[in-house]
């Protein structure tokens, strides 16, 4: 590594391997009253084990990496050690373990209610180990979540840890409120651009505000600052959002290598269909004739574009990103200083990395 | 009610009230989001709403009165309040509601993973709204209960609050640990007594012991007789799945009604039947040729009876109810006087209720 190695890359790469202790170390308890088969599949689902496992198979680890780096930037110039010789984001490792779990819960139960057989390249949990026992190793997932963060006590104090458990149980709350509307909307003729917005503050936007805000919580920041940096993850996670439901229709123009035909062909209701949707023009009239074949997706796509809904979608996802991209400046107002103004920018470099964005 | 109404029975009609109203609110939460249909699931789990709600489908909240009960009586001498004018088992109010929150989510997760379609004489969840949703709906039960258990600040302290934390998430890990095991068991030929208490204790007993050692957590006692508490609900637990798994097979001798044909007919590996399978006897050659016919049952319980099981089991069952009463017979010495005795005679009456036995 070199100065001129980004900040992002530079933290994350020292981050991760004391993430993967600290998971490491949050999952060993389940499998202490013989019950090893859990633990293994725990230790599948977060990559470590099997077939393929390894960092394909980790996954990219953002959230507990947005815990960390927020730790780090939110400390601001309180903190002089360098984060090789124990920076402040090692206060926050509990937070990060607990999110990655939390996440990796929630995507083991979403694998069976979508009936998915792949992630990250690898059959999923229910496919090797069936229905009934990964219902019951997410719960266990999500139960190691919440004794992860109640480690926070050895590492801050109990005046953080018990409102950063009030912030996990509720985040958890309302990831289970926006997977039961996208089940249900599924199922329904007609989905609100409101209703859609609900669904994912709630499946997406919700875990990364979490993120922030329990980064800026492990680093004992005022009440305000702790809400910019919610709001700078909460907006960042809708325009991540945003920005995928774009890829999802137009991604191969968008240059990604990602398959265009994906959400037409899936007849997923993503932000771009609602809107076509509600134009009530050439686009909803094919869609309510039922499924999409194929070779109709290039003309569908092209339709939708001509009523609105590419530049549309394009329209949120910019006004989201400034609009997180604003918070985080005013989170930090200080700027590029130290090892606090490192983290800022590599938290800025993370949003754009996620937004598929020059930075 | 008159002073000859046994206590259980006079303190449980006063603190179900209590119970219902904080697991309404506990819930409430949920229907927030556009959410009403989620709202409605958990309501109906809880017996509220839907075909047959009323008392039965509510269930008989041992558990919460659990808490209560054992926050009163260990409270001891420090509170002269009558319960009806405020008791010290208050305090325990959002414990109450986060175990029987805890206990329905393992309800509707066991139910999908059984694949058994009735529960308390009604539909299961996942047979009325369908597999996805109802494994949705039972993570956002366990997080209601999580997040009940954090009211305990409004009602004890921040020193109180973080140990429940610790102690419903732990069980909450025994829970699925328990569930893990009992699922295990099912596709393996040879269980040990040894592994069947470990499953016991997973799925049956750390819950009661948690319920216990909360009400006493709640109302500030030493750690000393918090364990003994806890003492009394794990062999309470361990007890009442013996006589539970007796009633499974030689239940209509022992006059509750309940069917003699139960465990025998569907294979569950209950203690009396590991015992007789270890015996290598008669019923152990049986056994292995594959399910037995209804016809076959009587004659199969004699058999097993012959071969020691009942009296196994039987003296199991007594010999832990004598140390869980001996546990709580050493939680509050000073017995009878006040409400805290009459709290602790009613822990007694329960006791024995749960265990079929005169009180």
């Amino acid at each position: 590594m070199t100065s001129k190695t980004p900040s992002f890359d530079k933290l994350s790469q020292t981050m991760r391997p004391h993430i993967q202790a600290e998971l490491q170390d949050a999952i060993s308890d389940a499998r202490e009253h013989g019950t090893q088969e859990m633990h293994n599949m725990l230790a599948y689902q977060l990559g470590w084990v099997g077939d393929d496992a390894g960092d394909k198979a980790q996954g990219k680890q953002i959230r507990p990496l947005l815990v960390l780096l927020t730790t780090q930037a939110a400390a601001g110039e309180r903190q002089a050690a360098l984060p090789s010789a124990g920076g402040t984001w090692r206060a926050g490792l509990p937070a990060a373990a607990a999110v990655e779990l939390l996440h990796n819960f929630s995507l083991i139960h979403d694998d069976i209610e979508d009936n998915s057989a792949l992630r990250r390249g690898r059959p999923t949990v229910w496919k090797k180990w069936g229905q009934a026992q990964a219902i019951n190793t997410g719960d266990a997932m999500l139960t190691l979540a919440n004794l992860a963060m109640l480690r926070l006590t050895e590492t801050t104090s109990p005046a953080i840890t018990l409102p950063a458990m009030r912030i996990i149980h509720q985040t958890c709350l309302r990831l289970t409120q926006g997977q039961h509307l996208d089940m249900d909307y599924e199922t329904r003729g007609q989905v609100t651009v409101a209703e859609y917005w609900e669904m994912v503050e709630g499946k997406t936007a919700s875990l990364i505000a979490a993120c922030c805000e329990l980064g800026a919580l492990c680093a004992k920041v005022s009440a305000e600052t702790q809400s910019l940096y919610r709001e700078f993850g909460h907006k960042l996670g809708l325009a991540f959002q945003a920005q995928d439901d774009l890829l999802g229709i137009w991604g191969k123009t968008e240059k990604i290598g990602k398959s265009t035909t994906g959400d037409l062909l899936s007849g997923k209701k993503t932000l771009p269909i609602i809107y076509g949707l509600a134009q009530g023009g050439d686009f909803a009239a094919r869609w309510k004739e039922g499924p999409l074949t194929t070779g109709e997706i290039p003309a569908m796509a092209q339709t939708l574009e001509a009523e609105g809904a590419r530049a549309y979608t394009r329209d949120a996802a910019d006004r989201l990103t400034e609009q997180a991209l604003d918070a985080l400046r005013d989170a930090n107002p200080q700027g590029e200083g130290g090892d606090a103004g490192q983290a800022q920018f590599a938290l800025h470099e993370l949003a754009n990395k996620l937004l598929r964005r020059k930075g």
